[in-house]
């Protein structure tokens, strides 16, 4: 049967073949050659289009061998950060605070109005960064957003890095804050909400959660979250020297995690959550873009989530790279993406 | 401000830059090697793996110039069809009955069985095949699927095709349709569904619909559509030579498109519907794949909808390409794909 014929072919004759790993199917893997890709425009704002049209990161492939290393660059790029970061709070209208809870490392964000169905939410942030990187404020500028933009009040966890400490630390702080949060507020009043490991650890914290016997959160939104961290994933190869932010599945993010992981098994559910038993999970939102090199693995989490039962919607940006819905408050994609996400909790939370 | 800075940084100081087309911003073009795509296998079933891992359409390139060119290749794509046609039925346990509704020719499909609360319900079904292949009962495959896994009335419209009738003509014998349903169902039990060119057609007659003042259906399911066929969409680039159907945004399918539109102006959201207005769009599910070449023109469609105020959900599923959900009932995914929309409708339709 010439393949012609089964072009939109649901009746088609199907030869089953029996699944193969990808290291014994290269026979079939697909050659494509080289291309040039136009920025694209339609439907994208013009702030979006510089961020898109900006050349490959060109510390992609900055494979630090050690934690100190790691945390060097980590600290001059939160140093940049910090820059911006009042003229972020005051676009936002939010009040920030150091504190600790339980011992645990925070940033309470207090946004200038909440409205009155808000007032008894709290929303749990868990930053990005491959679980290496935004150390200390620096780590706070999405839930700046999501207080802003969103109207709630947000809780910012400053968990442990390397070198200060290793798997599971980030994990164990998150849900250290979640205990915290919930002997004063209800949990289905609680969202989680996070980018790349910061979105792999709002699913985390769901499963460390349900492993501990507590109460779920009423909602979570993982942005484009690292769900699988062992190179599984056709994004990884189809966005490959596409997605102009983390650029290669062999780059800084993939050295970051081993780092943080030292010699854990990285397809352990508590690093790629994907793996994990979703039943009985919270209502989900999650966030991707087209060019993104973990487009793939954030789909895979959304049909794994609603293979499951869980309320599950996606989002996908045209033409975004991994995480630019959130890397400017002023983007029209970034007030729309955390539009849907306040509009997700606003109908979740307390349900 | 060095990019490293800016990575996950949602401060960055950002120069907004005018928007530019395509044509104007070649400097900026993002030059991608050629690379090795392996078989996508987690998360995928060894049937859905088959699909993927077949070679290029080997037709992707068949330019034709006239539509009896097109109705040649049509009817040859159509035998092949029909040889598959009985056991699809078999399996699904529907009767086909040819009818004409107002003079358009339609297959009414029954399943055996009709859940209580679908008896009242009616789906319209436009076929997909770039507006010019799949005539006749070769053009139901998908609503046979819709019909058998969704347990619900399914009537595929066998809409006129080039070379007996130009557009607007699939959309007229369409809304034909829709307007001699709702004689006797209400319209808020109506859904439409379809893939690809029927993916746009369950869009453009919303659109139609309402100019014409008639009432809007209760939901609508565009499968991977073909919502923009002026080549904007980021994945016509991205995913060319990727998606192993259709290939290349200069392909078959535009050289049919350009047959059905006759110089009508390609941009017009009729033929186009990610142009329309798409306020007061009934609830709309709509579904796709990270190799699809439509990709963008989905989640651009999905953008649309939400903006304007729709619930509108988008399914992705991992390492397909287009429209590969609905080529064989048998494949895990493509129960997956139905057993979604079906939901949908049953959320939705009646309300």
């Amino acid at each position: 049967m010439n393949i012609s014929r089964i072009i939109f072919l649901s009746a088609a004759i199907l030869a089953a073949s029996s699944a193969t790993s990808r290291a014994e199917n290269s026979a079939d893997a697909l050659q494509v050659p080289a291309k040039s890709l136009p920025v694209p425009t339609e439907d994208i704002s013009p702030e979006m289009q510089a961020f898109i049209k900006a050349p490959l990161n060109p510390d992609w492939n900055k494979l630090w061998k050690t934690a100190d290393e790691a945390r060097a660059y980590a600290n001059v790029q939160a140093a940049g950060v910090m820059k911006g970061i009042q003229g972020l709070k005051d676009r936002m209208g939010v009040t920030v605070e150091a504190q600790t809870m339980d011992g645990v490392k925070v940033y309470v964000i207090t946004p200038s109005t909440i409205a009155p169905e808000n007032k008894d939410k709290v929303i749990i942030h868990t930053h990005g960064g491959c679980y290496v990187l935004f150390p200390g404020e620096a780590g706070t500028t999405e839930a700046l957003m999501m207080a802003g933009l969103g109207h709630y009040k947000v809780i910012s966890v400053d968990y442990r890095m390397p070198p200060e400490a290793y798997f599971p630390a980030a994990l164990d702080d998150a849900v250290t804050v979640y205990k915290s949060v919930i002997k004063t507020t209800p949990p289905k009043n609680v969202g989680f909400v996070g980018t790349s490991a910061g979105g792999a650890l709002t699913m985390e914290m769901v499963l460390r959660a349900r492993e501990q016997g507590l109460p779920m959160p009423g909602a979570i939104a993982p942005g484009t979250p690292m769900s699988d961290v062992t190179k599984h994933g056709d994004a990884f190869y189809t966005n490959e020297m596409v997605d102009n932010i983390l650029v290669s599945r062999d780059g800084f993010c993939d050295a970051s995690v081993n780092i943080y992981a030292k010699g854990h098994d990285l397809a352990d559910p508590l690093l790629s959550p994907v793996n994990g038993d979703m039943h009985g999970f919270p209502p989900a939102i999650l966030t991707t873009g087209t060019r993104d090199l973990l487009l793939s693995n954030t789909v895979r989490a959304q049909r794994k989530l609603r293979r499951a039962g869980v309320d599950a919607e996606l989002v996908v940006f045209e033409g975004q790279s991994h995480a630019q819905y959130q890397f400017d408050d002023r983007v029209p994609e970034t007030k729309e993406a955390f539009g849907e996400i306040a509009a997700f909790f606003g109908k979740h939370l307390g349900h």
